[in-house]
């Protein structure tokens, strides 16, 4: 299995792509990594650490795609950057799979470019997993694509639920449509009319998701407009730091609640850890005629080594070949 | 100042709101009360609490709005229910202000319909209070619109603002734009049309609000429209309900943690009372010739006699007569 790894991008690049390479190259023996960066920022941060250097290779690159970088203007304009070069290198290998921290919309628009869509797919879609209260939930799509047609988000309900049962082995998962309302007449012009054809599409439809149902466990796949999508991950994020804040004030201000705290030491750290972005990998661009995974711009080399452990679930449930199937059977059906 | 109350409204109808008003009626000797609701259900609850029944009338209505009731159906069938006999007395007293824990579409249609929009608004829009990390900041719209224009947003926005001044007292607040990153050239169409709007707009605009910083105390206001706006609140609501149930799932694994949540108990009590929405009355419908509140479905009396409290302030402030001026001076700007 190889995994190319963007080296350059994200906050902490090049340390922490090839930290969590070679962790990875050590826990897994069935994976090839080729990272493409700057060989003279690389290339010293690989000696002596006890792993299989034949499995990795650093393919030199000069140039980077920066954060404030214009996507499209960049994608054209730096053909020798670490991250257009991994994805001439995706593209030449479909069932290699891509990993970056970098500029998320250069990513997305470079994939459509240089990756390319699945036939049939409308546009790629950002799948994020989020944990739930039972298991885990996959957000899609989480921002890359800001105002969406009915007919996107049922692809991206198919493209989810072929994602969850092929990399997290659910049997049907049940697919929700994101929607202010839980019965089947409510929501906007958009959401009513993805609701019908979320219901004639080939999964588990399980109705509307209302905000308060997305982390309850009910749903394992949860489909909105990347508008909505972006502003639901970062809220989040937010909430849970306002909630844990604020959790935070009221302890400090009585001796016995900071001394009950320390002794809940143990079950904040497991709530801190299955809140942490870092142990969930990266969102996965799905769409695409191969496997692009977008990393936490702030991810470190724990989080860069948890996304190539899912990287090899999404090359082992052989996902993009699964999609193109079922996205083809699809648009046969519509075309009868 | 002359409050309201369609006593027939919500989960715990009619002793919810008469256990609250007879509360406000103790504490607040500059109101006077009127229930709207079934004079057999509602008087047994009155007797002998101490408190000046001089102040307070009961007016007696057959009919009552279900849950489930097709809002502009039953506006327009149920004429003698309590909460369109509650516009009604509000059509005819402007200053006064009306409550009601019952079916929202049915408010916000029959307050549109009975009390009318002020000359120039385009839609009301629910507005409500959130616990911030520092204070408060109000969400505007809550879900009233589902689907929206951009000027609507701009009215949002400078309703909201007119209300955070008057009712809590902030100088300039902070107006923010709901919207999937931070720079001005983000957005939907939707909001990129609307951030030129906020930004010409006779208020403290602050630019656009990720989702991650509606919480963060950097604004007063944030506006969207009511899809993304009922999504985000009934998120919040899981979230944090998400987030404690797992932690305490840690905590009851251990004998340790479960003693040290006992010593945090105070600490624990101050977030629940910090995160519960019946501390914070209800949600406002802006943009009406008189004051409309929606109480939660599942309000109690301390949830009723907060909304009270809340009304006095959206009285004193004058809420309703500053929109109407400041829309008309924004309108006839436009005109000139």
């Amino acid at each position: 299995m190889k995994i190319i790894i963007d080296a350059m991008g994200g906050d902490n690049a090049p340390k922490a792509a090839v930290d969590g390479a070679i962790a990875a190259l050590r826990d897994f023996s069935d994976i090839e990594i080729v990272l493409t960066g700057d060989e003279q920022a690389v290339k010293p941060l690989l000696g002596g650490q006890g792993y299989d250097a034949g499995r990795l290779t650093v393919v030199h690159t000069a140039e980077v795609i920066e954060m404030n970088d214009a996507p499209v203007k960049a994608i054209k304009e730096k053909k020798d950057s670490s991250m257009v070069r991994a994805m001439d290198l995706l593209s030449k290998d479909p069932r290699a799979m891509m990993i970056s921290a970098g500029n998320t919309g250069a990513l997305v628009a470079g994939s459509t470019l240089l990756v390319k869509r699945i036939p049939g797919i409308k546009r790629p879609a950002l799948a994020s997993v989020l944990p739930a209260a039972k298991g885990e939930v996959l957000l899609i799509d989480g921002g890359a694509n800001v105002d969406c047609r009915p007919a996107y988000l049922q692809q991206f309900g198919i493209m989810g639920s072929i994602f969850m049962s092929k990399v997290f082995g659910l049997e049907k998962p049940r697919v929700g449509l994101i929607n202010n309302g839980g019965e089947e007449e409510k929501g906007s012009e958009l959401t009513k009319e993805a609701y019908q054809l979320l219901k004639a599409a080939p999964i588990n439809f399980a109705g509307n998701a209302e905000g308060r149902d997305l982390l309850s466990g009910g749903f394992d796949v949860v489909v909105c407009d990347g508008f909505t999508g972006n502003i639901l991950l970062k809220f989040l994020e937010g909430c849970a730091k306002t909630i844990l804040g604020m959790l935070k004030g009221y302890i400090v201000e009585s001796a016995q609640a900071k001394l009950g705290a320390v002794m809940m030491k143990g079950a904040f750290t497991k709530l801190k850890k299955k809140m942490d972005y870092t142990e969930y990998g990266a969102a996965l661009l799905l769409g695409l005629r191969g496997g692009v995974m977008k990393a936490h711009g702030s991810s470190n080399g724990r989080a860069f080594y948890s996304s190539i452990r899912e990287a090899r679930k999404f090359i082992s449930g052989d996902v993009v070949s699964v999609i193109k199937e079922e996205i083809g059977k699809l648009n046969q059906a519509t075309a009868d």
